[in-house]
């Protein structure tokens, strides 16, 4: 009642941002109006721009607004190395930590029948061709370890199976830096479970 | 490096909402495109449509895409009172508080000279018009209880002191629910000054 109906449209708009709630929507919009209008007009330019032309990767299938990804483009990745994860995010998360020089291959998702999201959703088809074609050696599974994760993982090793490449689970454990008292339980079976020699 | 160009600009444009940072900024991007396309369609047109067509009430400066705001419109509002506020979101407030029957002028801001809002930005000349006018009797100022704010209000008040009309200031004071172990000096120091007699 108070908002005239553009604005009111504005904050109900910014509710589908993630974390974003009727208040902190109606503070944004008011910011953007009352203050930003270079900003504002700056995010519905770039929003609209990304929407109509951002799409995935044809090998990878992470989002891009190219064929193929900027790491995908890379000639000085290691091609016979391939990390599976779920969203882009992890990527990003991967390649900050500086250790990974290989390619990636993002599902956008998990399986999850419930939600309609099967193997195909997935792009596991692809993820078949894109290993046997080029020349991959070894297939890192890095899905989320939450229930829906592990599963995509199981149902990606069998997939795999028959393909003769070597088929790796990220480790599960104890954080860096984590107190064993505050780690929960299933972490440290599976912390006990995963133990190395030490030579 | 990691995002295609018009991600990243996505990105870095979502930071000029308020309290979002790159963490969040990154989060949002990607949580539109990965999953809610519709939402972002809309987000993208909504703020099109505001900032192309939200602009100030003629009576009260409060935004809005028509020439005058819905609580102008409204004939069932008392008109002899006007209250002064900084932002349209104090004007949700205190309608929200549900004891104010009056209209409205919105301020958009505070004095601040460092950043060349004087007088004219605030448009004083326009609220002095207003009272002039329309057979207004008290004019209660309600800008915040900040330096600026307490600036703003004692220019305000000079302002119109040569009209004939009540000039009133919010009351100050120790909050609803508050205890005053936690509340601080300067509060208390206005809530005794203001102290009233219990009849």
């Amino acid at each position: 009642m108070v908002f005239s109906p553009l604005i009111a449209e504005l904050i109900d708009a910014l509710r589908c941002l993630p974390g974003v709630g009727p208040k902190s929507a109606q503070k944004m919009a008011l910011y953007l109006l009352e203050r930003d209008h270079q900003g504002a007009d700056k995010l519905a330019d770039s929003l609209r721009a990304a929407l109509d032309n951002v799409g995935r990767c044809r090998r990878c299938r992470n989002l891009t607004e190219e064929t193929e990804c900027q790491i995908c483009q890379r000639t000085d990745r290691n091609s016979k190395l391939v990390c599976v994860v779920e969203t882009p995010a992890d990527v990003v998360a991967i390649e900050s930590a500086g250790r990974f020089d290989g390619r990636y291959f993002v599902l956008l998702g998990h399986l999850s029948p419930i939600d309609g999201i099967g193997p195909e959703e997935l792009g596991l088809d692809k993820l078949k061709e894109f290993v046997a074609e080029d020349g991959v050696e070894e297939v890192i599974i890095a899905t989320n370890s939450t229930l829906e994760g592990e599963a995509t993982s199981h149902y990606i090793a069998e997939l795999l199976k028959s393909s003769n490449i070597e088929i790796t689970r990220i480790a599960h454990g104890v954080p860096m830096g984590g107190e064993l008292e505050y780690v929960d339980g299933n972490t440290l079976a599976l912390a006990l479970e995963g133990r190395k020699k030490i030579e």
